[in-house]
């Protein structure tokens, strides 16, 4: 059977296990918010006891928390940031208050804790009160945003790193398959050659576009808003205090985070997030778009394009013998799609702000932070398991190229687009091949056709045969 | 030279050029709301004409309005209904002030012409006043829904015919290619054989529920807010009217209107667009699936799937000769985006409303009728310049069905997953066929394999050869 | 140490815990798939219990599966409908390859059970097969939409059970607040006089309409594609069997199911998710303006509109002693946000399905089942903990509408807009009321005005005052 | 009667009037694609007109133009650079095929003016040939996206001039404002003191910012991709034709442009578009927010905030005499819900690109010029007849935050904050002011209070009154 011990706050009482390194707000939160059933994201309670560090550390410095009390504090603090309380943090991903409970529920942890440190018994908050000691000079709409920050800056590292190893792979695929001479398709339809290695040179060159634009959206998030108290005004944060906390944080996370310019306007505005966002949701498109090529030139085996081969990762049919699927590409298809449509609840929660506050933080960073955590773990296991692993059918790549028609753009220059025409038509009709019409029909030489038709040459630029030209 | 008239209103003086039909209030807005250039679609402007009509009928019938203005007025209304001034609805799709600029321009249009009417000069608006005559009984925040819902009305009336059009002509393909045998695709691997008729069948179904649901999506716009007047409390509207109002409409427009049971909500909500709007969007999925499948079916010629062909309809190339694209079915792709993004504008306008009122109806709107009109346009042209026109290749349809390994799954109940899993790698690994190596390894006999491997026998539910079974 | 067996497939061998019930395929799935690190939900395994079961009843009936495998697999299913067996579902709620990992964990699980009901020991499946004997007659592409429909339906239901109740408690305050008087507005700008209990109306009729429009949504799941197997085409699924498994699957769950029309169509096509979705979409648009209603209305204490206020819930700052904030609001435009981004993600995966499958399922179904669960837990604390205690400060609503101009309107009938307009202006501009300014100016006298002005007659539809009109 | 010419390709034969200067494969898109009935986008046309004639230069400097035709294809351009041709583009925004038939109809009207220039007739294409000549080296598939590229970065610079412009404007309100204290408010609660000069600095801030992330957002846009030809491998193009063209469209526009490094990434990716509607999407949703908050400042004049006034711009209701709406801020909203539905629709189009083409760039373009179009209307208007005039109501600012409770946090400090809270309750249950309350328990001298209270003090960081803390 749970024991309980009583805590008071100004709306009255309530029981709380014993045991609990949390306190009465976090119940009160609980009880309110029963919504999805995860806790808040790990990054986030490390973020927040970064957060509490750095602030006991300026308190004590600037004079106004007791020494005692700032060793106990950074103490547990640390703990929270080393994962020992991850259980103790019980409240709601989605909650209301713009993270009030977040907040409440970190202080308590850290105050029983330090308390405990201390020698006293949880819940005697005289010797450590979460709100006059752990949240000293602080409020949720300035710890909680910086907590936020911290965690997406330490998740976006993981990503980018994920996708530089996913870039590398991808080059070495560009390289790999410089040789392999396919056909090239546009509208879906036969146009005309190009090499498997450009393929996966574009698809290389995107993600590095996507690298340096994930990198560049999360520069906002160094700037950072401890101090702002409740409306970014700064109230009863000590302007000495202020400096100190921004160093003390970028010391503890090596991450190079400034105090705001301008207060305020860190306190109220969600745009750095949105920004971020937008980036991830830039990098989904173009993923997406990428694992449906795999997926449509690896189609078949017999009746697709089959073109490459993906590795082979699990049966693919509980019903039919000896199916493997694509599922590597379509779990990142999924990852795209999850991380669009949390670019889409973050953009309501974010015009969603009012005046000095926005309360819909939580959902925000709910999905923001989902957001960065599948598309890490997608990329991982998408370049591990399927873009490592491919293999070009060269031959049948070859054959299609030399069955289709859309070599006939090469022609182009030397006959004109009307004669070209007359033979692409022919050609369609009768299941002929364009070397043959213009042998038959006398339109060009058989040496000609051999420098024009060169798929290889296609493949660059420039005008083949161009010595033939005038 | 452009000459003018004054006109007053108490915010000060505007010069009107002296042939407008519009006044003073449309002027303003036309100043204020230079954003997109686009005038409002002319069903709304119809919409208008229709309530103004209507609403005038009304007053004079409760005896509140005059005989000889009420006459003028809906002889000017008539004419509004007739397109004949939608060059004098100027105010731009997107405004401020929940389309009081709509309406104001609407009164002002029919003030003018029934002043004309009775042989005043425009702008003498004791004669006919824009807002208490053409106004009268009246608010935007009941005329301007009420226009929406009749231009709405009307539209959707088109597009579900245009459902109708294109369901029938799918049910003909669908016969039609009923005896076409091809192989049926999962993630687009080789799964087992379908009719080409069954999938035209399954697209058939597919629109039928579409057309359900958008005819179902409509119904809550036939109750209309008329005499709510400001805030749905019905202030100045007498109940006579009010009743008198919605029969009025229902007769001249053919659509069968009534009063809504709680004017404040009907007033303040507008679900009954996001309802029709959704209803877009899940078509708009529907029928991008479906124009995505036409184009993977007709991918090719030569080095595609090349299993339909799609009507030509236009050179697909600037520089590749004798190219052809699907282009209609890549319309009404673009087609169902505009439609899917439209309806997120409309959600966000829709959650804006406050209070009393949804003051953000002008963006709703415009996106609402936009998405109407092109599913209407895209639906049309697609059926006529492309499903209708769709043929089979039969034969290589055939052909990609011997050649496949996924009839495999037929010998299934036979032989036992375990050991046709075998059968299928040795398939795919060599190249040969699944007859082949079962007769080799006398698994089954040439007996058997007639009847189990009988492909179209495996597009109906079933079990292949189960006399052989026990 | 964790103990192991081997497990093999026709892709190699895997070691799987000696005590999992699960099997060599939700090893692989685990190891493919590390995205959310979220589990399916719990009313899907469910819903996976249900289908194995009829699955089996049925198959046992048409004389394919033995009688004793039958019992056994019925019991192990009982046991996963009881939720005995959750902690063995451990593939990622985010997978590739349309659900087939859910369903190879469903039938590895079930099939261990059985194995173990059956004497035997976990691993094998030569007593009981996971794809041989618990998805006879089945494919994932049949048996993981079922799933998904039980489920759906099941959170529904509870939905529409929260929606019912919160429908009845805005009821109750519609009547309670009947007779409070108060300023109605529109653009936030002070229009005419409401009743608070006319706006509780409103939001009563609102959530009536999507109480009928979610319970319209879910018809298209009772329509199910048991048997439709790979590709819809019911390739080695007995017709009797088809008839049968629908009838004990509503037998079981209470829930009407029927064999769809056109299997086909209801193997490849996801529009009843997308259709559910909408509305739920719609729902949480009209969720999220009434609780910005009622955080506008509570804004205060004393510098907000301050006409109602809301339970106390819990302390509302870290900073601020005595702030208390609407919690429950926030939290419901929230989940409003959420729902609306997950219809998002729905969105796009629907769109992504190809010819005979929607591969994209998982995330549809993790985004489906999730809105369906946040929106009856935040519909359910909302009503319970803000809606229930909300309490009207009548004396401050009556002030308001007292000190206010908007009340002019009444007037207009009386005196004209024009002189109308003049007193309004100068009340506005002096800060004096409008009734001093009528007497002042003799325009109406204090018996008309005490009939005209009179607050609570102006919240009902008429001309106050109207004998005096002739 | 319109008279009519015959022109033919390899589909068949189309009439066109005798006077046009489009021809058959623009009547044949016109034909298909009657969707939305708007033209492109002014500046679309004119970068054709620059891409067509940078291209012409190019090719004559190459040696494979002929100087006449050279010439008077450039003539031709330049006149579609100044608009003379507007009305000759008349195929739809939407239509299917990748741009196909916007760059014919721009090959078509320039091939036949340079026709007339060179005193042919319209339609002798002979002389000049839209492919042969016009479209000279070039693809739909690089044309096209560099129309896009310069039509682009010419809205963006006036975008982004009317950004410079509100921010100017913003940033004298900040100062106007600077000495207005007001009740800042969090959750729509009380919360501490603020100074509207430091709110409007929050709005300058974030448009600074979002003019850098637009600014930077465009970058990607100077890369082109002219001489990619059909698919990016540059087939047909010479190498020191792409070399030059560049050069002469950065002359010709005065925009940086420089070829890809890699033309096959920059023919099929579509990242920069959907880069910048992103950066537009983040400012559309801070826009918003900006705007509610004005909207709720602004809110009465006698029953709702009353903070701030915003200039009359229009009567604000056909039926309330003296109501004036805040209907640029309700437009500016508008403006940011169509861009942010926009952006969804780039986000599907980008999306759906396959292999070497993404032909949904019709759609793509459509909405995100007209993006750029309507936030540069609606930023201008907004800035010139709302944000420019606001005042402050300076007197009802200062008596709201001395009839608040909120501004006993600044006590906290000084008498912890369980007093301070007893304190708060006590002031909101009785209505009595804090200072009042305190001084009459004892809990600080008027002194003390005097210091504390300083509502201007409590603006600025730090503790009020530290003096008599220690």
């Amino acid at each position: 059977m749970t024991e309980y011990r009583k805590e008071r706050d100004f709306l009255g009482e309530k029981n709380v296990p014993v045991d609990a390194y949390y306190g009465i707000q976090t119940i009160r939160a609980k009880e309110n918010f029963p919504i999805t059933g995860y806790p808040p994201h790990p990054e986030l309670i490390r973020g927040f006891g970064y957060v509490k560090k750095a602030a006991a550390m300026a308190n004590q410095k600037v004079g106004i928390l007791n020494s005692n009390i700032a060793t106990a504090v950074i103490q547990a603090a640390d703990e929270v940031i080393e994962g020992k309380f991850n259980d103790q943090f019980i409240v709601d991903a989605i909650q209301g208050g713009a993270g009030t409970s977040f907040n409440m529920n970190a202080n308590e942890v850290i105050a029983n804790r330090a308390i405990e440190i201390l020698g006293g018994k949880k819940g005697h908050y005289l010797m450590v009160s979460p709100n006059t000691h752990v949240n000293m000079g602080q409020s949720t709409n300035d710890s909680f945003p910086t907590a936020i920050h911290i965690a997406a800056l330490h998740l976006a590292k993981g990503l980018t790193m994920s996708l530089e190893q996913i870039i590398t792979t991808l080059k070495g695929k560009e390289e790999e398959f410089d040789d392999v001479i396919k056909m090239g398709r546009t509208h879906l339809q036969d146009a005309v050659p190009i090499r498997l290695g450009q393929e996966f040179g574009a698809y290389r060159r995107l993600l590095e576009r996507d690298l340096t634009r994930i990198k560049q959206s999360v520069d906002h998030l160094y700037e950072i808003n401890m101090g702002a108290t409740a409306v970014g005004t700064g109230l009863n944060a000590k302007p000495e205090y202020i400096e100190k906390v921004a160093g003390y944080l970028s010391d503890l996370t090596g991450l190079p985070f400034y105090s705001a310019e301008n207060l305020v306007d860190a306190t109220q505005n969600t745009d750095a997030y949105t920004e971020l966002s937008a980036a991830l949701k830039v990098h989904a498109i173009n993923l997406s778009k990428m694992a449906n090529d795999l997926r449509l030139m690896s189609s078949g085996p017999r009746t697709g394009l089959n073109e490459i081969n993906l590795p082979s990762r699990q049966p693919g049919s509980s019903i039919m013998p000896g199916k493997v699927n694509p599922v590597m590409c379509e779990v990142v298809n999924q990852v795209s799609f999850q991380v669009i449509g949390n670019d889409h609840t973050i953009s309501l929660a974010s015009e969603a702000g009012q005046l000095e506050l926005n309360v819909m933080e939580p959902v925000l960073v709910f999905n923001l932070l989902q957001s960065l955590s599948v598309l890490q773990n997608g990329l991982s296991v998408f370049r591990e398991h399927a873009v490592a692993g491919i293999t070009a059918n060269v031959d049948h790549c070859k054959q299609l190229v030399e069955r289709s028609v859309g070599i006939i753009t090469a022609i182009n220059p030397h006959v004109g687009y009307e004669t070209a025409s007359r033979v692409a038509k022919e050609a369609i009709d009768t299941g002929r091949s364009v070397r043959e019409i213009c042998l038959e029909r006398n339109i060009l030489s058989a040496e000609e056709l051999d420098e024009i038709l060169d798929t290889k040459e296609m493949t660059n630029a420039g005008i083949a045969g161009s010595r033939f030209l005038f």
